[in-house]
């Protein structure tokens, strides 16, 4: 991990964190927002840490595994970093799914926080 | 498209004014970047104008066709716009292929400009 540059190792962390998070008590995800985070899911748009983690919270599944199949970071101009996932996800017994992410971080009194999430499930694109 | 939000607006026609050019004459695209923009395209990183214009024009395709399946936009807390967009492209006589790929804009001396772009051939999902 040493050789990587800093924007790639915290955008990877990162990543690894929210998923493992997500996969193992999303309720918990709100750690990770401010008040001023968006997220749209599916198109949906969501403001603020109590609507975001009410809306991940309620999402219809008891059990998910995400798998990361690619994961890319850049440094932006603001000091902020954009990663961007593709992978698959597996939700109770339902068929595997493509999806695809993307998170801006920012470093908020020495945390990196996540000011927009934006997901969208990969199955369109062969509609 | 009145009733949008304003980053929405720019966001779309932001969109639209990319993939257009990109299928028209993709060597004219260095007017959206600027030195600090970067790019991932496949996992590969370019920097600045310059590098991103001679990736775009090199990719081994005379013609190419985008097709916009779902596109998200939201407000940063830097006053810039996030883009994410889900798609079909069809290369020459390639077969149609899924991508996805995410855009961040700064109004940059009155311009909206991309400081970054990361592009993923959506095919890994169902591999």
């Amino acid at each position: 991990m040493g050789d990587k540059p800093i924007w790639e190792q915290i955008g990877s962390s990162f990543i690894q964190h929210y998923y493992q998070l997500f996969d193992n008590d999303r309720t918990q995800l709100g750690a990770i927002y401010i008040d001023a985070s968006c997220l749209t899911w599916e198109g949906q748009q969501f403001q603020g840490k109590a609507a975001i983690v009410e809306k991940l919270s309620s999402l219809p599944f008891q059990k998910i595994q995400h798998s990361i199949t690619a994961q890319d970071h850049q440094p932006t101009p603001d000091s902020c970093i954009i990663s961007m996932v593709v992978g698959q996800l597996k939700a109770d017994e339902d068929p595997i799914m493509g999806f695809h992410q993307m998170f801006l971080l920012k470093n908020i009194n020495d945390a990196w926080v996540c000011t927009n999430d934006m997901f969208r499930l990969a199955l369109h694109n062969f509609g």
